[in-house]
This record gives C-alpha cells, structure tokens and sequence, in this order.
C-alpha cells in the first residue's frame, strides 16, 4: 500500500471517533496515530491557568438521541459524532418539538447535510441534524436524551520530536479536536503522521516537533508551557484540510517575510497553488503568530479554511478526502522541509576577488559532469553572494539557478575549505 | 441656509477687498472672517526679521485710475483690485500710451480678462487690464495715478485654535493676500472657517491650529515666531482652491508618507481624486515642508494651482466656484480629520496567543448585531497588529476593513483592558 | 580624423600581437597605447602572492606550427595568435592525426572559424582551427611544433591617473590578456585609452585612475597590491566589448543600487540599451565586486559577454567593430562620468522656509534667459531636497528636471551662499 493509501485508511479509522477538546475521543485518536508514530501524551489538568484562558473541564459523551413519541429515535449520536452539539450539557427531558427546535441546527441552505457546532465556553445542549430530517419531524413530544459529563479532568495533546542535528526547531501542529470530519483534520492529522515517520527515516538538520492539540486551548496551552522553548522554534507550519481535491494554498505567516514563507512559495512555485497574506483567523496558525510570539510559522492547506461547501458539514467525509491529495501535501512538505533544511547561511573565507577553484579541484572535479557549467556558475553565486546576509535560497532565487544546485555547490565549497557557517543573523 | 451656500456667500462678501501680504485688506478680510470665528489677530512690524526675509512695509491703496486725454477713467481700480499691480508705489503722472504701456500688464491668450500681478519686494508700479480694453485706447497722453502708500507699519495674520485632548497640533493654513481671485484663495478661506467651527463642536483629539496667513512671507513669519511650536506640531494640510468644479487634488507632503498622507489619500479612495507628489511649488506648503521644518504637511485643492484657465484673472470669481464644491472639499477634510483623530497605535496587553474574549463579553455583547462578524474579525485584527508599530490605519488597510469598524473594535478591547496606547513612534 | 576612426585605427594596429596573462604582447600593447597616453607600468614577479592567487610564469612564443608529411604548415600561428592554445607548453614531435586531434580545438558549428582557447592553469598544449581546415587534414603523421617559453618572469600591467579635485577615486578597467580578439578586447583598451586622454582635458572632480590588466589574475594583482587605496575607490566600470554594432548594455555593480548603478541608467535611458543585474560571471568586475571589496563598480558592453556568435572566435576581429560604435560607446563614458563628477550632496544653509532668492539677485539674474522658469523652479527643488541625503541626480530624478539644470541651479546656489558640501554619507 503506498503512502497516500496509508493515509486514507488512517483517516477512515480515526473518523467514527468522538472527538472534541478535551476527553476520551482525544486520547483515542492519539492512541491510534501512536500505533503509527511514537507519541508522548501529555495531560494537563482543568483549572490550569494557560496564558488569559484556563483548561476547561474535560468533556466525555457516551450516548445521545431524540425519540419520538413511539420510542424510535430520531437523531443518534450512534450514527454520527457530529449529531450532537460539542461540550453539550447533560440531558435527559422530553418536551415538544416547538420548545426542542431552540436546540436544533441544521444548514437550510445545504438541507441534507449535518452541521458541525460547539458550545465550549457557554454551558449549553444542542443537537445537529439535517433540514429534510428536521422538516420530517411531525408535531408532538419527544424524548431528549444526552449521556455526557463534563467534569474536572485533563486536556490531553501530543507530540513527536524527530532530533536534529542543532536544537534549533520547527515545528509542525495539527489539531485533533474535530469530531467525523475528515478534511478538516484528519487529513492534517494523517499527513503530519506520515511526514514525522519520513523525517525520522533522515537526520534532518533542525529538530522537528510535531504537535498533535486541540484547536486554539490546545495550542495556546503547549505554548504556556514550553515559554523556554518558543525562542528555539525557528520554524513552523500548520497543517489542516490537506485531502482535499483542490489545489495547495499556503498562508503566509503574520511576518509575511520569514523563512518559511520565502520556502514554501519556492516549493510551490512549479505547482498549480495559491498564496494567501496572513489574517488572524482560520487555524493555529493564530496563535503562534500572536503579537508577543510572532513566530515564522505559515499554514499549509488544500482548499483553505471555510474554502469549500463540505466546510464542517457531515459531506466532509472520508469520500471527499482522497489519497493522491494527501500524498501530494505530504511531498510538499517534504520538498519544503527539505529546502528548510540546507538552507543556510555561509561566510566566504577567501573573499577578496574569486578564490582559484582549479588549485582545489573544483573545476577539474566537475569536467566529466554534463552538468558542470552549471554546477561551476552555482559555486561563484554562492562564493559571491556569501557574505553572511544570505541564504542559498536566497542565491537559488537571485541567481536564477535550482536550489539543489547551489546546495551542492555550497558543499563543495565547504568540504574545500572556502566556506564557513555563518554566524546568527540578527532578529 | 447649508453650510455650501453659508460659504458661497462669505466668498462673495470678501471678494472686493483688496488684499495684499500687508495692510488694510487683509485687516478687513479677518474682521470679517472673525464674525464667523472668534480669530486672534497678530500685527508683526516692518523690518522684523523672520528667517532669511524681512518684513516688508506696509501697503495700503485708497484709488488708482488711468485716464484718457477727456479726464474719462479708462481703467479704474474702484472697479476691482486686479487693476492694480500690487504693492505699486504711488504715482501721479502724465504720460504717452507708448511710456505707459512699459507698466500695462494683458494676457494677450485670454484677450477679455485682466490678470493679477504683484510686485512685492522690487519698487514698481503698474496697471492690469484685459488685451481687448488696451487694444481699444488711442495713442495720446493719459494721466495716470495711484493713490498707495508703501509705509513702515504690520504684517497681520490669524489664527483660530481649536483646543484638543492632546497638545499636539494639526494646522490648517489657508492665505489671505490675494485680492479679488475667488478659487484662489477666498474658497480656501470659507471652508477653513467653517471646518474650523465644525470641529469646535466635537472634542478633537488632537488640537487644531488654523492659520489664516498672507502666502510666503505671513507662513514663513508664522514659523520664525513659533520655533517653539513646530516640535508639537504633527501633521497639517494647507488649503487652498478650494471651490472650483473640478475634483479634489491632494499633494503630498515632502516627506510623501507621512500620516496626514496615508489618511487623506484613505478618506479620498473612494471619491474621484488625484494625488500628486510634493514639488517645492505651490502654496505654504514650500514653507512647512523645507527641509529644516519637513512637516507632514499636505496640501488639498480641488483643481490644483495653474492648472485652470481662470486661474490668476478676472475669471476667477464668485461665480467660478460653488457651494456643492466648497460643501464637498469641506466634507473631504472632516472625513481626513475624523481618521486622523482616532489613528492611534495600541499596545495588546494580552500578546501571547488570543485573549479569550468570550468570558469579556465581548462576543455576546456583539451577538444581537448584524454586522457581529465583522466585529468579531476587526477585534481579531485589532489584537494582533497592536505591537505599538501598526495604527489602527494601518490594521484597517491591512485587514481591508472599514477604520470605522477597526477604531469600533479597539474602543471595545480597550474598554475591556485588552489594550493601551502605544508609547510614542521613534521618528 | 575623428576620434572613432582613431580608435579604430589603434584596434587595428594591436590587433596582430600575441596577448596572453603575461608575456611580451601585453608589454608590447602596452607600449603602443603608451603612445597615446602616458602609461605607469608595473611588473610583478611570478610567484607573487595575491590573495589566493600566484602570479603565474610568464609565458611567451615565438613560432608554432602543425606541418604536413610535405613540410607544408597546414595550422600556423604567424598567421593568427588564436592558432595556438593559450600559455601552451613547449612541443617538438611528429605525431599521428589521430593523436594530434586530441590537442586540436574547433568550433563544429561555426566551420569555418577559429575559437580562441586557453590553459593557463594546467601544463598543456594545443591549436585551434577551423573546423573545415580539420577535416580537410588527410591522415599520416604530423609534426608539431610550439616555441614557447614558460619560466620565470612577470605580470605586466599599466595605469594612467587623470588627477582629480578629490582623491576619492573612479577606476576604469579593461582587460589586456586576449590576443587577436578585437571587441574582446581591443575596443574596450582603444575607448579607455580615448576616455583618458579626454578627462586629461578637463579638471575632473574625482580621480580618475584607468587600469590595463590582464583579465582574472591582473585585476586580483591590483587588488592585492592596492589594498591601501581600495577605501578610496568609490566607483568604478568595466569596459569591454566596445566596439561591436549592437546597442549599450549596463551590467549592474553587485550592490545594485550603487551611485554608478544610477548614473550610467541615467545617462542611458535615453539611448536603446539594455540592463542586467550583476552576476557573478563575465569580466572583472567579477573581482571588484568580490564580498570583501563589493565595490561600485559596474561593466558597460555593447553586445554582452559571450552573447554575440562571433565571441571568442576569430570572426571577432577588426571588421567587426566599428569607428561609430566605439564613438558611442566613449559618449556614453563621457555623459556617464560628467554626471558623477558633478553628482554632489549638499546641505541648504537656510533650509527654515525658503530663503529669499530676490534679494540675491537669483530671480534677476535669470530675467533675461528662455529657460528662467525651469531654472527657478530647479533652484526650489536644489533648496527643498539639499537635506544632506539627496544627491543632485536625485533632486533631478524626483524633479524630473534635467541633471544639467539642477547641477546648474546647484552652482548658482553654492555661489550666493545658500549651499555647503553635505558632510560624508554614512556607508
């Protein structure tokens, strides 16, 4: 089974789960990414004080209908997680369908599909349905019932640390907080999986974590409590909607300037893909570009946040995502990742005119490659343009020469001894 | 009667006098203009030094005819001020028409209208008439006098303050020294005094200073006698031509990004409008923007200086401009005035990660509102562009939302303690 | 007859001489420009260190020859310098075609040219022909012949300093290794060579300093050996390939945005021409725009390096490079070079307000001229933007007034008082 295949059927088990912020559908979920990838679980008690916000009470369900006035249920949290409201109130009352509608969302505008809504912060009890199923409902008493507690407990995330060669980071967030919707994040969840499993196959050069959490406290409580961490986080992307069958779009980070952001625009340049500024809304990606941390960390989706009709509806399903999707955002990623990682900085040692490359070799070297007028062009931009101030993607870009190439070139001239590694640019 | 027609009509009471940089003209003109607002005057002797200039003697000017070889006046000041080159010395002569036509002035191009010259610091005299009323006089003797006297006395200028929350100022600068030319400056003058009493409506923000100077040498003196100020002094718009028929014109300051140019070329995005650069050309504007002041100081006119067929004759009379015009260059301002007030940089006191404005209120409280979700984002926005470097210009540019919208949603996060006013740019 | 028939002339008389890296042809090319200008000559003992560099042996050649099984010469360096390899090691052998082949150097695709080839970093040999000569070749065997000389000696290379205001200094540089190439590089020696005797003329502001070197190794000589004098050079170009029929073009200095970068666009944008970033590749510059000098110093070609089918081969010789194109090329230098002598920043010494130009007689004084209003108006902007930043070449490109009449307003000014020399710009 090929990757993308892989991934797919990783989405397809991990879609019946109930999952939400906090609780059992989380722990779950993360058990299975963990048959795939070792995971290191961390649980942080309700009441925890992260930032302005406080880890809610943890939220489990276990069963939860409306049955008509015959006993037949209705609606059936059995069928879909998506049935019932997110962090809903126990609740056990029959009542007419007039005083039940209060608690009903459906999308009229898409009547036969089931939307997706929370309530985290305010206690409240609701149950999603579809229009047509709603329209069906004759007058009359209905029984209401919802199996859920919401107690003190923990908030739960993960990560996966691939080592580097410096400590330096990147790091690589999903979040897992989704109940059965596949795009929006399964598909996140199951690229970001097998892309850790890929790193760990080499020895990247930074160090690479991968961060499994609940969507907004999740993230915000990881940042809480890794503040030593945040100023070894060079890097990042979040990853969400990656299966679906559109095209890739990348969003810049808040400082629209960063590394990552010139390096997936590189990678993305020979694909169909759309590049979209920085807002402060959509995904994580919120959160770590917050003013105080303003990390380098973009967003790399297919069909953005709210992009496309399936956006959080029951037809955003394991049939919408596709395994050629998945896989081709995980290349990305790898293509990414792989620039990321050699892209360097370098201080030219003989800088006064051009350093005799034949006396090294550097020429001879190269004379039975067919490729050696190009290869001896990239070792004079990166000699040339080696003065501590940029990067080989910078030189890749100027010079209008592959990337690969320039890496190569920059590392021949390093093994001859003609280049250093240049010291931290300033921030 | 509306404030265009309350202008209109201020215009075609000011337009016979005749103005010069000095004397009885301009005391008249302010008497006036102080029945609408209350103005301080300032009386600066002759021979005052204000930088590289000296103030000049005073001119004054009670009759100025030429007449034929019949006593029959054939050009006569008592029927406008442009008849007289400004600042003529007194004369009391017989002449041929071939020595007199030495000191005619015509437009030959524009053969029915008189033209408007000066001759301010080289001791001359002259006459202006129009091509046609000097091709109809025979040849023949004429006796020619002007009744001026060119005496030590004043320099006067005005000036209106409306005092603001803060002590740094905005100045408005109009000039007062043309005679009777309606466009250029009378249109300037009206809606300078009725912007002026408008904004002493409201509270300003900043404090406004209006200055209602001769041109050149009354903005220059204006400087040297408040070096003290000009550290206060923050942005300014200089205002002039202000009621003819052709759309509004901004000039950028010297500096070309200052606030005041972000602001007015804002408010101006959505009318039909020009922007030009600064040229060390035009009205005080010169003067503000030299480069030992460099103020942000623009400068906004309908069509701009020279660049009407009306400009600097006869023509330009009340009837050449409009209330609808003056109504809207008054509109334009308040608009520029009214962001420019609340253009403030925030500091987020909660930087790291979102604050959670859900237990604020400040989700419920919008909850009832049509336009909730543009709130909701402007807050967003709001939040994490408040860093001290961006104003809320800046974040309503970036976010493509309205700066009403944006200063709205920064009241809210401010009356909820989520922000403070920036400490001041480094400049 | 005029200077391009001149410089034409001199192509011509140094087109036959057998140049290389070192040697005779270059003293003796010298030694002819030498009769058009006095030339500085230096002779740098082989062995020299010059950063990474040795100065190479000298080498020099007195005959070579490839003779068939009859004596006949079928390749003979009398008739061309290009027949034989550059810096060829001494040969005397008879040999078989097919062993011979491995040392002969054609151009398959051009023919029925000669290419021009080198080896002067690895002990080798060899010829070059035409392709059609080669194949016309029978088998059998064939004696050699290369009297050649490479021992101990020098690296030969010339200045001429045209004295200046300030010892700041402009480098000129052409190339003096290629031998019988005449766009590559005689044309570029024969402007130099003009160029200097022109500046000699005038007084110019800067230092001119013009430098005959063989390419690589020579510029790199100068470098090392001037290691003193570098902080003095503030611009420079490179001169080559300037004689052939296509049209100017500008390869830009490293820095991008250097004073020379703007000053040659400048002067060319109202000719055709065309302008490149600089790369890493080509000519010396190369060498001057190495990251630890990244001096100002562009190159200006006609047709660029190696971007015309005659380059480097032995249709580039004098019927290639025109009298008219060379002439171009010198006023283009010319126009070039008088803009940046006269490019100044100055500090306006009255800069609160205008200052009063009447008083001085600068209104006056233009009364008379045509151009009195373009010369007025190039005074207000001289004034607005001498702040100690702005170059006159940026006062002209903001006015859009041209360079020459700002530089004149600028005189005007510095004579009446009103200007001093802005201090040193920091770097």
């Amino acid at each position: 089974m090929n990757t993308g295949a892989e991934m797919h059927a990783l989405v397809e088990r991990l879609y019946p789960l109930c999952r939400s912020i906090t609780g059992d559908g989380v722990r779950r979920t993360l058990e299975i990414v963990g048959e795939y990838l070792p995971l290191r679980l961390y649980e942080v008690p309700t009441g925890t004080q992260v930032f302005d916000w406080t880890v809610p009470k943890e939220w489990n369900i276990s069963d939860a209908w409306i049955a008509d006035s015959e006993g037949k249920r209705v609606v059936d949290f059995a069928e879909s997680s998506l049935h019932v409201v997110s962090y809903s109130v126990p609740v056990s009352a029959t009542m007419s369908l007039a005083e039940l509608r209060e608690h009903l969302h459906t999308l009229p505008d898409q009547p036969s599909l089931v939307p997706y809504r929370t309530s985290y912060y305010s206690p409240d009890w609701g149950f999603c349905l579809s229009q047509n199923a709603l329209d069906a409902l004759p007058d009359g008493d209905y029984e209401v019932r919802i199996d859920s507690t919401l107690e003190d407990g923990h908030l739960t995330y993960a990560e996966h640390v691939v080592p580097g060669e410096v400590t330096d980071e990147v790091i690589v967030s999903c979040h897992v907080c989704h109940p059965s919707l596949a795009n929006d994040n399964l598909a996140g969840i199951a690229v970001a999986t097998f892309l850790a499993r890929e790193l760990a196959q080499r020895e990247p050069y930074y160090t690479y974590r991968f961060l499994f959490v609940p969507g907004t406290i999740g993230s915000i409580t990881w940042l809480a409590r890794n503040a030593e961490r945040i100023g070894k986080v060079k890097h990042g992307l979040v990853l969400a909607c990656a299966g679906d069958p559109g095209s890739l779009t990348y969003k810049k980070s808040r400082r629209g300037d960063a590394e990552i952001d010139r390096v997936v625009q590189h990678v993305l340049a020979e694909r169909e893909h759309t590049v979209v500024d920085f807002s402060p809304y959509g995904y994580d990606e919120r959160q770590f570009c917050s003013p105080g941390f303003n990390l380098g960390v973009g967003s790399l989706t297919r069909t953005p946040y709210a992009g496309y009709p399936e956006y959080h509806t029951s037809a955003d399903n394991p049939d919408f995502v596709t395994a050629q999707a998945m896989a081709d955002t995980l290349a990305a990623c790898r293509d990414a990742f792989s620039v990321l990682d050699r892209n360097r900085r370098y201080v030219n040692l003989s800088p006064y005119g051009e350093p005799q490359l034949g006396k090294r070799g550097l020429y001879g070297s190269l004379g039975g490659r067919s490729d050696a007028k190009q290869a001896q062009l990239a070792m004079l931009w990166v000699l040339n343009l080696s003065d501590g101030d940029h990067t080989l993607l910078d030189i890749a870009q100027r010079s209008g020469i592959a990337f690969d190439a320039v890496a190569a070139a920059a590392d021949a001239l390093y093994a001859a001894g003609l280049l250093a590694p240049a010291p931290p640019a300033r921030e």
